[in-house]
């Protein structure tokens, strides 16, 4: 027996070791999902390096950790600009086909795309930095895989990696993770379908399915490129990314369709929905100023605090006609007749808000991290989804029955005022929401915790080759059985062949004989 | 604030309150891995019912529940007698071909099955104790699907199931829990491959797969034709297992090949080893009295105990040349020279003697218990497979080179003494097992309390809809996209058809002009 506690023993110790953590993170929202975990690996006493670039929104220092920032050839004012522009542009427009959406989405994720790409060779062909990275020697990288440069390092290192991702553009974590997901019931990104799809839409979503490939290829030219010439070798993003050891996906089954996982995925949807705090006096008496109506929470993300002025008027000339009080973070020009029940903000604490119990309404454009406040709070939403993922996150809310949706392109009052109205009056919404948030809520295990823990087993066992499927070592031929099916034809046809000349064989024999005898 | 701090308390009392829970459990080792979730679920507080046939092997009373028993038409001698008679022709064989073995494991499933169906029939057809069963008004039902007697009570009652199973005989979890299994990597069971398939194999296994829903259609004859009469309606066990709101998964990937899980899948591999206890003075004395030799644990399941003369000669002529002791269950006929370095036992505390670290080796026949155990304390295995699932167990553990494997009909004390020389010797064993052994016992929460949480779960929530795939709405061809192939054919051909009558009339019309002008 005493062996056995020696055992368990040393394997206490193994887990209690401190390992060493490269970071490579996202800047923007996709952020705000990675600190936490950042930090409590530090905290737990990990050497964690966080590898910035000098310009970005979110990024910065985090507790316990070490932050290496490295130059990069753009300002901050020319990366606002860039950004503002493309928002702007997409805003402002009034009437929009389903082609401007398209260019709407495209054009932003150039943006992105383009700032990535930026960052991903200031960061790789800085010799210095690398090297220091190198003599690091980190035990595993822990990167958001819509910036390429913390899978291209983790490959060019030979360490394991760990992604930690909201959703990816052009669904490439299912090749790269080799996840089923049958067109029949599992909506592409970006068709704003939800698992129950008619006849027509599953044709739709089964074409997506094939150009899935094509739009990847598209979407990630410059990385293969840059990841080629650093890596010495033909490669790409996709080829890179299936090493991943492990996947923290950033979504719960309240919110995505219920279908197939991988055993290196692990769901920590809602990770960032903290713990309520109390709100600062002035707010908490604007909002108890409610009475019994409560009061709304409006933000359109951490990118959009501006709307074009004949925008705004349609929300303001809305919130004029309903006796809730609003909180809305807007930097916008303000008209002289706003209305008094709403207050403007250039921050507004959204967790807080949603967590009081007098908040009815929540206005929000569908990022993932609002979203999962909302379900986390049991308050219902009217959703405005802008770009990116959010067509899809709202589409999945307003299947659940807890969210009515808008148009950002031809909003009005009215339109506001009927799905404020809506969500708020009609109960089913609340108790809808109020179960997605019980169900939400009821986990063994913290999705903090659980991505804590999942980066340190990488740490510890240098991977997680345990849970790599064998899919990874077939070709799309192999995967999907075509050489098999090839095979068993080859030996029907031989088979057939076989037979047919054999009959023919007899059958000619027995004419011969049989002319034998007539001529005998 | 309060608000929120008054949900919470809620939630926590919600999760709390003691709920009814029915359990109807599978005999045999089968009871071994349920036993303690519904063990502590009574402690939790909760109503938890066991009822089980008044015949069985392992079946019986458990701490804090209420065991009702029900009356079957057999007797205990006439069960055993039936198990003995099948196990005793199985080890008899001395040379079997493939056939043999395919017959052996249908024997085996039927003398299984037809328990399981007598067991069935008594209990649903039990007016009284089923009118008593309903009046408990029950939250959700835990059964092993392996019986159908659980999961057809459920669909009865309209109650949430929970499956708790190991290996379903012809796979029935697949096409029950809509779980994609690509045949090129992901082995049929029976076949004994591993994930690495060759072409052929990867023919057969596409083969098997193809020809799973025949077998499953088989297997299930007797209990589809019982609950078709019982429910009153036409209906099958796929259809009815189906249902099932959570499927606790009795596997771990440590030891099963990586490969897609459904959101409703829970795996608690390795559940039923507990942690090791104390020897008995007499067995610490003989196993310490092996020295540096250590010793070896040898048990073939709780169903053989016995082996025919001849092939027991073969075990004990092998102990006899090697150093380390054996402890050997056997209740059959002793030699009169057998060696002093056996010990002989009716029954062996398993656990806890893998648990020494003086243990050597573990020669096991593959079930799934004494698997686990094996990994959980790194013990390397020579497996001698029976029956059922045993032969796949047997591979999953020699692909990761933790065990060598010999056949029960053609074993020799030579084929023996090598494998276990291998096994003890070849230090490759034992490293890959303790590695196995690290990542097996490395999780964020124990297989016990995962099981817990989620049968309380599916109580609290009446169910875990949320987890419940869209692809059961499907049909076989619109799941795999068939009409939609056949929608995208038919646009296809319309095109060509109406193109080539449009040329065909242009061409038409153009020839006729200029006949015309040639006439003129």
């Amino acid at each position: 027996m005493a062996g056995v506690q020696v055992l368990l023993g040393l394997l206490c110790l193994s887990s209690a070791q401190a390992g060493k953590l490269l970071v490579v993170p996202m800047d923007g929202s996709h952020w705000i999902g990675m600190k936490p975990v950042v930090q409590e690996l530090g905290k737990r006493g990990h050497q964690v390096v966080v590898v910035i670039p000098e310009v970005s929104m979110t990024l910065g220092s985090s507790e316990h950790t070490t932050t290496i920032t490295y130059p990069v050839p753009y300002t901050e004012e020319e990366m606002y600009e860039s950004f503002k522009a493309g928002m702007a542009k997409i805003i402002s427009q009034n009437i929009v086909t389903e082609l401007d959406k398209l260019q709407n989405f495209i054009l932003l994720l150039d943006i992105v795309g383009e700032v990535s790409v930026r960052n991903c060779e200031s960061l790789l062909f800085n010799k210095t930095l690398m090297q220091k990275l190198k003599d690091w020697d980190f035990d595993a990288v822990l990167t958001d895989p819509f910036d390429p440069t913390g899978a291209i390092i983790a490959e060019h290192f030979s360490i394991p990696s760990i992604f930690m991702q909201v959703n990816l553009a052009c669904g490439v974590d299912f090749p790269a993770t080799q996840c089923p997901s049958p067109a029949s019931y599992v909506p592409q990104r970006y068709t704003f379908y939800t698992d129950q799809m008619s006849l027509w839409q599953r044709t739709v979503n089964l074409m997506r399915t094939f150009l899935q490939p094509m739009a990847c290829r598209h979407l990630y030219t410059q990385a293969d490129e840059i990841a080629s010439r650093f890596l010495r070798r033909e490669t790409s993003m996709v080829e890179i990314m299936s090493h991943a050891a492990l996947w923290l996906m950033r979504f719960d089954f309240v919110f995505e369709f219920p279908r197939a996982v991988m055993p290196n995925m692990v769901m920590i949807g809602g990770i960032s929905a903290a713990k309520p705090k109390a709100l600062p006096t002035d707010l908490e008496e604007f909002v108890n100023g409610s009475g019994e109506h409560g009061f709304i929470v409006f933000t359109l993300g951490s990118m959009v605090s501006e709307l074009p002025e004949v925008k705004a008027k349609e929300f303001f000339d809305a919130f004029r006609q309903i006796p809730q009080r609003v909180l809305w973070r807007y930097t916008g020009v303000v008209p002289k007749d706003a209305p008094k029940n709403v207050k403007l903000m250039k921050w507004l604490p959204q967790n807080d808000l949603l967590a009081h119990p007098k908040a009815k309404a929540f206005i929000t454009h569908g990022g993932t991290h609002g979203l999962y406040e909302g379900i986390c709070n049991g308050v219902p939403m009217v959703m405005i989804p802008l770009f990116g993922d959010q067509g899809d996150n709202v589409q999945r809310m307003v299947a659940r029955g807890v969210a009515e949706t808008l148009n950002i392109y031809d909003i009005t009052s009215e339109k506001l005022l009927v799905a404020l109205r809506k969500v708020i009056h009609d109960k089913s919404y609340k108790e809808k929401m109020m179960k997605l948030s019980a169900i939400h809520r009821d986990r063994p295990i913290e999705p903090l915790d659980l991505a804590v823990f999942w980066t340190e087993f990488v740490m510890r066992h240098k991977g997680a080759d345990h849970l790599r499927p064998a899919a990874h070592d077939l070709n799309w031929v192999q995967y999907h059985s075509l050489d098999v099916i090839g095979f068993l034809l080859l030996i029907l046809v031989t088979v057939m062949f076989v037979t047919f000349k054999s009959c023919m064989f007899c059958f000619r024999r027995c004419l011969r004989k049989s002319q034998k005898k007539k001529n005998e």
